[in-house]
């Protein structure tokens, strides 16, 4: 079975998405699948989150194609990352790097062969006219070192850097959900071996200081009250039960974080 | 062919819909369609009422999976609902039962078997842990007693529950749609014995009383008129022709609503 | 390999495009994709610029259903359109034409034969009762002239006419995207023979008049900085690199523009 999946900030009210679904469907039978198409508008890091945490549920062969793309059109190089499973996409942004990392060894080769690509390709919209036919050839049997040349010099992004000390965790808010849950960059395997269920932590985010208990789902606590927890991407993350956390607390993806284990 | 579809109250920023469809991919080569995840988050209500309308017309042996759960992690139950001629998989939490009822006769499993979940099950997302692998291997011919033991003490809604007397009908309003057009629980079968189209009726809310034709569609009334009509749902619908009613009434799902037929 | 597209106004809450999958798979195997399902509610211009531009993407044989319908249940008529690659079906209101002129000669039928819809047609919801099975039907083979007579006092919109005197463009604005991109209705086979790429024009709005650079794309400029170019569906396009040019310059769809070519 083929699988292209589609991961953007174009929002479902315009066609964009739609019209690279035709080119898939003009050159493949795959099933295509949406991640995302509202990433916020230019923020690679979201997009870039958001792909990574679909990656351990998707079969081996899925090509997924990641457009949030905000130098479309000038010099920045359309690439093909490969792994030892999955395969992606997209634009030279850091965008795809995150999930390919989690799959282990990878490589990224830079799209040059025009072959594969529309006849006419436009200045604004690589996503349809590059990353799409690309995918489809992929999918279609075309060899990688066809695409163009291995390139080393990738543009990457670095977003789970923690610094844990002194039972101090430093870390950021990488993704905000439609909760309102708010998800940081800080993962499970780094946190579990120094925190016990029900026990209690300290938040610190710009402005605000919050004692919240460490507990195993959202329901563990009373409606209304907020919480820690491990979500279902293995990240930690800061809740209410039944509420919004990120209203609570008044923050959004990019804030630090500072946590203090009791 | 295989169909496997689904309803939550994740909406399509995150990837949580994505997840559940990857894991649906992985196991078998359903095709995969979306009901709606813009239900109101937690509102099982809204959720139950959404299912329940797309069932006349999706084919025999469907599986749908519906995932509006505040519940989840706690000891409410996971449940598969089968009928002659649909199979519902979600909470114990009364989201699936007025669409099995719909069906007629139907039996509810409680979800024990460990064996048809994912390996590590998440205590915040059953949908994808739980829901999803459990609906996949159904359509891949598990039987349903290798699910686990029948129970009878299923939680339920009864969310179609009205009173009809001396031409007073006293019902509720179940939903609000994209149009701002207000769906009461009064069904069709129950209210056009008692009412001709082109006949007035009196409608109390809350606070307003408001007097409306009960005609056949939304444009039988002039442009920014408000009336009453049964919707495409085959319930008692108030709606404005290119308008919004639920505005111009200031109501919201689970009011009460009072109708007076002349 | 079969196709149904789907756009409509009925946004992503309600169950109505579900609905109509539904049937659709319960009548054929054909792929869905859905086109947008978030035109503004009753515009039909918007609705029919959308349909439009995913025209040259979609293979040969696709059936594309638009349902943008404020007059569904009086008496405006139900219509299938051919051409020579694509099949359209939807309301006679002018929401198909344009999308169907792109492909050069075309057909419209009136939709009169009631065994092609389904038994119980509702007043409020044609999408779902007559235009998918109208569509599932032909791709299982109906001839056309079994849908209903040919005719040809269709509805249109003629919503490219434009006026070019003495370099001065006289348009209108048919479409904000999610960006906030704002596309015109003149096309690029017009303006560029008048135009070439870094050279100024100045746009006047209802109300206000701005002098822009005509670039090849969005990040030609400095982030921040407001452009016109040639967006992806080949009309003239003003943006604003990384921001919002509706918002600059406080525009909606249907407004006129006047351009100045220097």
């Amino acid at each position: 079975m083929k699988i292209i999946t589609f991961l953007s900030d174009f929002g479902l009210k315009s066609s964009y998405v739609s019209q690279m679904k035709g080119i898939a469907l003009s050159m493949t039978d795959a099933k295509l699948v949406d991640i995302s198409h509202e990433i916020t508008h230019h923020n690679i890091y979201e997009g870039a989150f958001v792909l990574k945490t679909i990656i351990p549920y998707f079969p081996v062969g899925t090509v997924h194609i990641g457009v949030v793309d905000p130098g479309v059109g000038n010099s920045r190089k359309g690439i093909v990352v490969t792994t030892s499973t999955h395969i992606f996409v997209g634009p030279d942004n850091g965008l795809l790097i995150p999930a390919a990392k989690k799959l282990g060894k990878f490589t990224v080769y830079e799209i040059k062969n025009q072959e594969l690509m529309l006849n006419n390709v436009s200045n604004t919209f690589h996503g349809r006219d590059i990353f799409t036919p690309v995918a489809a050839h992929i999918l279609n049997g075309v060899y990688f070192d066809e695409i163009g040349p291995i390139i080393k010099n990738y543009v990457d992004l670095n977003f789970e850097i923690t610094e844990i000390k002194n039972k101090i965790v430093m870390g950021q808010i990488i993704y905000i959900d439609g909760f309102g849950n708010i998800i940081t960059n800080i993962e499970k395997y780094k946190i579990r071996p120094l925190l016990e269920y029900d026990k209690e932590l300290i938040i610190f985010t710009g402005t605000k200081k919050i004692k919240l208990p460490f507990v195993k789902t959202y329901s563990s606590v009373k409606k209304g009250e907020a919480l820690a927890t491990i979500g279902s991407n293995d990240y930690l993350e800061i809740s209410v039960n039944q509420g919004n956390a990120s209203k609570l607390l008044n923050v959004k993806a990019g804030d630090k974080v500072k946590i203090f284990l009791a």
